[in-house]
């Protein structure tokens, strides 16, 4: 069985990709898929699946993650993408600045369709946001974000560190573990 | 003619019904438009047209607005809103606090469709972030934008001051033009 990942992100590709590769062989994908604007990642997650199946015709997954901060009221959340390109970290730093509550979280969602099957699985990963950003590895909020337990950023983390823990790798397993019972009930994906 | 405006925005809904009311009578709609992610507003504004009609079934208008801030890349662009509900005026503040260069521009899109004639309008208006907030009036960015040519914000104005020159008074104003001439040429929506 081949997978389809659509996206244009290498970094998330790369990360998905590392936790997959046992089981599945991923290909990333790239399509523009016009997504909807929604407060909940689930409901974009599950029409990007199926906007992308439009294109794409093949078995796919498609992520989506958000991080979102308690003292900005969930901000970015769910347009953490946007929000990233437009003021990147220094921005969130600049929100942040004096602000005591730091504490922070990243929600992952993952979305697998194949013209009938519609699944989602959600992971999600407690932090706080740094002072300032540190780190080299990832992408995106990760060297901003110190998760739960931690003293490092994601971006201090090489790939396989980052992995053992993420919101992202939270809702990869989940996916794994629903995907094996799959292929063991139906041969349609195989 | 009736002419329904889709829009939740009682703030949005006076502004347009206060230029629209010698032409057409506007009636407030609130129905749950699931609208699309884009890096433009004219796609967005054209989405929503089209699904708000798959659900109301009668001649309406959608508006979309964004506060455009050169110093942030755009930023907060096309997820105003999100961006609004998240931080405020104060998180713009925030991300602006020292920050020499002040220039911004709002954008305004107007999308009419009647189930058959789809058609954009676009509306711009030009000015600076202010260093606070000031004013009671409008909504939503109104209290830190200053439109170049005034000393004032949208919100120490009264709603006919500011749509004496608001980006969306102009974005109507091409609308009622057109709409117009539409009516001239075609009875389907008389």
């Amino acid at each position: 069985m081949k997978l389809c990942f659509v996206t244009k992100n290498l970094g998330k590709f790369k990360e998905v990709q590392d936790l997959l590769k046992s089981y599945v062989e991923v290909v990333q994908t790239k399509v523009k898929v016009i997504e909807i604007r929604s407060g909940n990642l689930k409901e974009v997650a599950r029409a990007k699946a199926k906007e992308a199946y439009r294109l794409v015709g093949k078995p796919l997954i498609v992520e989506d993650s958000g991080l979102f901060i308690h003292a900005l009221n969930g901000f970015p959340g769910v347009v953490s993408s946007e929000v990233f390109k437009g003021i990147g970290n220094e921005g969130i730093l600049k929100l942040m600045k004096g602000v005591k509550d730091r504490r922070a979280e990243f929600r992952s969602t993952i979305a697998y369709y194949d013209g009938k099957k519609l699944r989602v699985f959600l992971g999600s990963k407690h932090g706080v946001i740094a002072n300032q950003k540190k780190g080299k590895f990832g992408f995106g909020f990760d060297p901003i974000f110190i998760p739960q337990g931690e003293e490092r950023t994601f971006a201090q983390m090489k790939l396989k560190e980052k992995n053992a823990i993420s919101h992202r790798a939270q809702a990869v397993k989940k996916f794994i573990r629903w995907l094996q019972g799959y292929k063991l009930r139906t041969s349609k994906i195989s």
